[in-house]
């Protein structure tokens, strides 16, 4: 692939453009919702006590190149992709024998675990389960090869800035078409593809909650959909924008409800064997909602669970019969391990057995995006490859453990794990190096206002949503739409410390 | 009219309807753009250096009741009254004789007027006219007596807030329909009216742009509108709530240009006596652009004149050929002094005269919205009425000088008449008092995040449009549409300091 198409762009700004450039931006992101909450480094919450303050999402000046090909195989197999994760999630044993492994080396996947073991043992209430996800690539491009799409992570829970990265798509559209954007070939030939992130997953949200069907509650109360957020949002705006367009365009009622709250207001009647999640808005007391969907924008994170209370609010909205987006099922599909477990190359072909009903060539093309990665517990390739300087300047070595530490890279990793003991060895996971492009730079502005240029790594996101029967396996829909690419300056070193920006971008094909 | 309607608004709210109402709107009004740049005294701006910064507009949590008779009259009347102003302007020698009274008394409209008589000396090379005008109104409804209409002023330069105000009327719809949202009789009766405030006046921009015609420069250049604004202008994104119409829905483009930077980066080719008004972006050295309309949103005020550089600038636009919103002339007709003498019911009928092919029904309706006023230059109704204290109660003294001082409330005109010399009593215009609402309440939310709750008076402003030939007075273009509801917490004493809020609001017609 054509690596100088990165090392010509982006085009050149002077100061006057820059600056013209900036302002439109950073005016722009507010007029449009393209914002976050300042983080309190930069605006002190003494300064604005009661939290109005907004500031642009940091985005880049011009969207990124990004191979065609790559691009429209990553949509191609999304669906394909829901699939998997679905079907994966129906199957219980297989997941529980993975996780099994696990619980010794990681606290939170062990207590994920437990949560799933009592609701099953009481048995589950609802047995549809909705799934947004995203699935994360980058374009590999190794010097004189042809792109190929390698992915870097499947999220099964709060994938976010679906409703910021279309809006960022809007803005890079508009400003191309602004007198004075500078001119580049690649900006010339094409404008960003449209992007239908808020769309598709706010229309997988009004599915599942049609597919709830009457209330539960006896008399009937009136349905609405939870999101589920964060004590400290900042990023809100990316929450609202699905909101909106479920209030809007759906007419379906939504609240956001903080993860502490969760416990104070919503209950499950204990007279009712169908445990429906009835919500008590504190701001209108006289009315109840029962909760047909719980949208979990936050839980996904170890450090999320402060306390036994946290635990208990999962295990509670798990129990009830609203549809999770995600259950803790299908969140544990999320987990490094599968991803392992599904790229392994010896053994059996788990691929073939979750996707029975997919063409082989569509299985074998959705294979050829996992990049190589190897189990460390026992010896075998991995450990080869690992332990030789050689083989080992192509890979990372990733801990096992979900939100667990630094990365270490190429050469380091030998020596790296002659230091721990050969017991603990089976905590990593070493993945094949992804080649992006090399040459890729870009500029960013800051949510702080700061414009800085550097080379820069571009992954990109698709997003899918499926709505399935856990109880058989049935698929009532099956979509995807919209897509993120998020942008952050390279470190210097790949482990050192990340400094610079990590910034909402759109797309230019070539 | 029935003052109940007001004593019993707004419903009441408890803390948890009140915190969820106040979350609700903080983050809606950055999600819809219906935002402003904080205050340096909020956000100092060290901590915010490069702008990036914004907060909610300060808004009213409810709509606030307005007489729906009023409503509609303002409505009905706005076309007359776009008439009525393009009318005076084409007649320069009426308003010149109003002019020629005040250059003793009034600097910045002996300056303005200098201008106009500049570019008329040389002769205008534009004749086409256009404003985009707000007529401010208060519902006056003294103690048993019905609703009636009243105008406050009538702005024909840098109207401002349509953008931010079809947003609250948007923002609190949506409310109305939220569940929570504190029901309340007059609430679950209607929404607010439907406002066009953006369409209407980006609507009027859009046709002076294209009466415009073709390029009178050689080689023909591209065309443009450009935004004259201010240097640190607070309110922008009510402008680009405009300037986002015109670029997405009229496709023009359109240029924000500061109005200390008229001088260097806009010329008039003297080599072309068409005199066309050449834009010269810094961002884009290479690409000029004709303007065809330029829209002062700066230029209103005797304080953004800090020298004569600034006069020169607006004498710049003033020559050029560019539709000017608004040209000079038609800036003076939004003189106090223009009001007061059109308000004379002594005298020649001046509407009748400006108005002569309108029908004498609506000629009669909008000389009831006049409030009753008096030139105090020499004896007559006017200072009889400010000299007894018993009439006195029911005026207020206003400086006739534009940007003037503290207005003198009711009882205290006597004592400060005869405190002044005789001689300066032409200085100031005695107006009857308008009596709004006098038990109307609401509660605002400030860009600082503070929320009052207070006695408030609202003023109506109503939009419209009008382009027509100053040469002959033909009307090629007369709209109405979109409204503005600014409501003030009420001073305690009407003359001392204002403290509390003033907030945008919608309507709740009753």
């Amino acid at each position: 692939m054509d690596n100088t198409v990165y090392s010509s762009y982006p085009p050149q700004l002077d100061p006057a453009q820059e600056a013209y450039l900036v302002t439109t931006i950073k005016d722009w992101a507010i007029q449009n919702g393209l914002a976050v909450r300042p983080h309190p480094s930069f605006v002190p919450r003494e300064t604005d006590s009661k939290g109005v303050l907004a500031t642009n999402a940091p985005v880049t000046l011009f969207p990124s190149p990004f191979p065609r090909s790559c691009f429209e195989e990553a949509r191609a197999l999304q669906t394909a992709y829901n699939q998997l994760y679905a079907a994966i999630t129906c199957d219980e044993a297989w997941l529980g024998k993975i996780m099994e492994d696990l619980i010794d080396v990681d606290d939170f996947i062990s207590h994920l675990w437990k949560v799933h073991l009592a609701v099953q043992k009481e048995g589950y209430a609802q047995t549809l389960s909705l799934g947004l996800y995203r699935s994360d690539y980058m374009a590999n491009i190794p010097s004189n090869s042809s792109a190929s799409l390698k992915q870097v992570e499947f999220n099964t829970i709060s994938s976010s800035f679906g409703g910021l990265s279309s809006r960022v798509t809007s803005l890079h559209t508009e400003l191309l078409g602004t007198p004075g954007y500078p001119s580049h070939p690649l900006l010339d030939l094409s404008i960003p593809p449209e992007n239908t992130a808020v769309e598709t997953l706010s229309a997988g949200l009004a599915v599942a909650h049609k597919s709830y069907g009457p209330p539960k509650s006896a008399p009937a109360l009136p349905l609405c959909i939870l999101f589920l957020v964060q004590e400290d949002e900042r990023n809100l705006f990316d929450q609202l924008a699905l909101l909106q367009q479920l209030t809007r365009v759906h007419k379906v009622p939504v609240f956001r409800l903080k993860s502490t709250e969760i416990l104070n207001q919503t209950s499950i009647p204990s007279s009712n064997p169908a445990r429906p999640l009835v919500y008590h808005p504190p701001q209108s007391p006289g009315t109840q909602y029962e909760v047909t969907t719980t949208y979990l924008r936050c839980f996904y994170a170890p450090n999320e669970y402060k306390s036994e209370r946290d635990w208990e609010a999962r295990t509670h909205l798990e129990r009830s019969a609203a549809i999770k987006c995600p259950t803790v099922l299908n969140q544990l599909c999320g987990s490094k391990i599968v991803q392992q477990v599904l790229a392994e190359t010896t053994g059996p072909d788990h691929l073939a057995k979750f996707l029975a009903g997919t063409d082989s060539n569509t299985i074998s093309r959705l294979r050829a995006t996992f990049a190589p990665q190897y189990d460390l517990s026992s010896s075998g390739r991995g450990r080869e490859l690992a332990l030789n300087p050689e083989t080992a300047a192509n890979h990372v070595l990733k801990p096992q453990r979900e939100g667990g530490g630094n990365n270490i890279y190429k050469t380091d990793i030998p020596d790296f794990l002659r230091s721990i003991p050969e017991s603990d060895w089976k905590r990593w996971i070493l993945m094949e190096l992804i080649h992006p492009p090399a040459s890729a730079k870009n500029v960013a502005l800051r949510s702080d206002g700061e414009v800085l240029r550097d080379n820069v790594i571009s992954e990109l996101g698709i997003y899918g949503t499926i709505l399935w029967d856990q109880k058989g396996g049935n698929v009532l829909q099956n979509e995807q739409g919209g897509y993120l690419l998020r942008t952050k300056a390279k470190d210097v070193n790949e482990g050192g410390v990340a400094t610079g920006f990590s910034s909402l971008d759109s797309i230019v094909l070539f």
